[in-house]
């Protein structure tokens, strides 16, 4: 389900994106012009064919004996990953986790804009977190249509967050980025991602029971 | 660096662990007792081949014809990622992450006991998230000490997290799970998860990007 002009891409393959992304920003900020595979596949703790297959995806990103151009390939991942589209997002759920998501620096940074915060909370409508307003839900279909919003960032309880799924969806919402352990179901083609912070805490204690230490 | 009875397992595999032990733990509910390996492929949208690699690299959990008893691979995926340990947690920072983080039932669920929160703001100090106390951060040497504490959540500000590993570190922690956008370097073996929020957003938005809807 995962394509890229057309091509079917390994769900692994894009997961790895934003890693090369991040790690190529970290290079850029050292002033380092160029990277070979094998550098990067140490860094990354993936093999140097892996690299190569994966960038294949997506033309191949440069001749490989030479080394990665590491501005061109930070922009190109960049671009493939729709950072460059300053997609405008909100926050639905102003609680902990909805203030948490909204200080969170490294958004904006990946050139995620936040246009809003949505709540049903009468005691908290009109404050603003990190800049942004927190709005009253019931203006949330009204707002979306007038600010081109593109992704809504689901921190609500459990219990409302299928609800609230369906109304933007209905708003024609291009992606959920979904924080409940609700799997959701939509009757129109949306973007789905879910945070399952457990799996890597999972990972974590996986790691501390073989006795796997850095 | 991911072993398993001293056998090397590459880092996918280990992250597919607490996926198909999500999706197993569903079967249970359900009451569904046995699942072939080309169901779960395609619930798991991994192929059939690459579970049964991905099990042998723990023993198999038996034969692939007649499928697999979805109780004891339950089982013994949770004991392989170490979820009957019981593991201790302490959660450093009671800003609005560390209150959702203490808010997060699903940590329990899997066997995780949190025993204590500890923050430097005297105003919150001996208050309770979720029945649990918040406590000073003066105390967290003591407090570990004491209470045999494996894993600290650390969810405080960017600027004094090093610090924080480093003196959990000192007191012998044997994980941190770790929130910041900070790269933690560490003297003493210690296992370290690092969550990076950011990369699942870049890759609702690459979805997006690229017309990958659900």
């Amino acid at each position: 389900m995962v394509h890229y002009n057309g091509k079917k891409v390994p769900s692994v393959v894009i997961k790895r994106l934003p890693r090369y992304y991040r790690y190529l920003g970290e290079l850029l900020k050292q002033d380092i012009k160029r990277i070979s595979s094998n550098v990067l596949s140490t860094k990354m703790n993936v093999t140097a064919s892996q690299i190569r297959q994966d960038f294949n995806y997506f033309g191949g990103f440069g001749q490989q004996g030479y080394g990665y151009n590491v501005e061109f390939l930070y922009r190109e991942i960049g671009e493939i990953l729709g950072l460059h589209e300053g997609y405008k997002t909100i926050i639905v759920g102003a609680g902990h986790l909805g203030h948490a998501l909204a200080n969170h620096s490294t958004f904006e940074k990946r050139g995620f804009r936040l246009a809003g915060i949505f709540d049903i909370d009468e005691t908290i409508i009109g404050k603003e977190i990190n800049g942004v307003k927190i709005m009253h839900i019931d203006t949330l279909e009204e707002f979306i249509a007038q600010n081109g919003i593109d992704i809504a960032i689901l921190a609500t309880p459990r219990a409302v967050v299928q609800d609230m799924a369906n109304r933007l969806v209905a708003c024609g919402i291009k992606g959920l980025w979904n924080f409940s352990y609700v799997e959701l179901k939509t009757d129109q083609p949306v973007a789905i991602e879910n945070v399952h912070l457990s799996d890597s805490l999972m990972t974590l204690s996986y790691k501390i029971k073989q006795g796997d230490e850095e």
